[in-house]
């Protein structure tokens, strides 16, 4: 398969770069590093990216970011900061990338495990998160030509314990590695509008 | 109780403000109608409507717009404005509203039943609505002085039924004055965090 992969600096990203790299052909882009550059709070940057690839069998975000802070002192312009990103970046690649996807070609996205845990100053992180895993469950009923579309929503990361830990108080944790077999489980496999949950 | 109703104009508002009025006092605000005027979109208006009506005990929302449209000609752009409205919009009242509520006050806000029963052309309801019923869960463990947040998620009301029958295939409905039972539980009740399902 050619699969577009975005995000894939991060530390999941580098994962599922590491497992799919292994038997498919995986562009890489990202805000500052890759093969290609691409905001995907940006429409013309999203088409961009699109168009220069070209037709892919699966495209893969590992990318978004979300505000993090008390309830008592969130903004709504906070708030929107994590629907801007994580959220409409990854509904924005998703709705453009459908039309650039060959015929049962496949998109993953990337919520994690605060869509169903909340934690304190996570309130933005458990809607978006929320929102992308509905979000797929909706857009699957109605994509053409068996192209499908699933989210991965990975608990903490081990790798990510030592900056996080305090957040996330008595969660048990994942590795990327093993993080990276539910997107491989979503390129590779036949399910849709599903939400694969690593915890 | 003072209580404080945004969209009590529309038939889910005029049947919760017909509930909650026989037994307490019900100050009204709408973007066109109501004893105030606020635009939910606007930190500024919503500011100006809480410090007029001062403190209350109960705020509730019924408002908020979304888009429908097929996911194949959806764009970025149409799926922000459910974001911007119906979701942003209640999460703005939810977190200046946390500020002018009373000790043990509560705060409910509306999504809907697709939040978990996706439709075509329903992908942006979907996501905005999931968004609403996870963001109170996570505001809940967080929200100081006892005060409480809940989401109601009716389902396609009877008195609707005329316009959208089209876009619930086979869904059973249920009046706005059963609907407003569920607003009541969320206001006159003491859980929160949770969605109230009416279906």
């Amino acid at each position: 398969m050619k699969i577009l992969l975005i995000g894939a600096s991060g530390t999941i990203g580098q994962a599922v770069a590491r497992n799919l790299g292994a038997r498919h052909q995986v562009i890489t882009a990202g805000r500052s590093s890759g093969d290609h550059r691409v905001d995907l709070t940006q429409d013309a940057s999203v088409a961009a990216l699109l168009e220069t690839v070209g037709r892919v069998d699966a495209i893969i975000s590992t990318a978004g970011n979300l505000h993090f802070g008390p309830i008592g002192e969130m903004s709504a312009e906070q708030f929107n900061l994590g629907l801007q990103d994580k959220l409409l970046g990854q509904v924005r690649l998703a709705l453009l990338g459908q039309r650039t996807l060959n015929d049962g070609g496949s998109i993953t996205l990337t919520a994690g495990v605060l869509a169903i845990e909340p934690i304190r100053n996570g309130a933005n992180a458990t809607a978006v998160n929320a929102a992308l895993e509905a979000f797929a469950s909706a857009a699957a009923i109605e994509l053409p030509r068996g192209i499908r579309i699933n989210v991965i929503s990975p608990t903490l990361l081990t790798e990510s314990l030592d900056a996080y830990a305090p957040y996330f108080p008595g969660f048990e944790t994942v590795s990327a590695e093993r993080a990276a077999l539910a997107y491989q489980r979503s390129v590779e496999g036949a399910q849709t509008g599903r939400t694969y949950r690593v915890m």
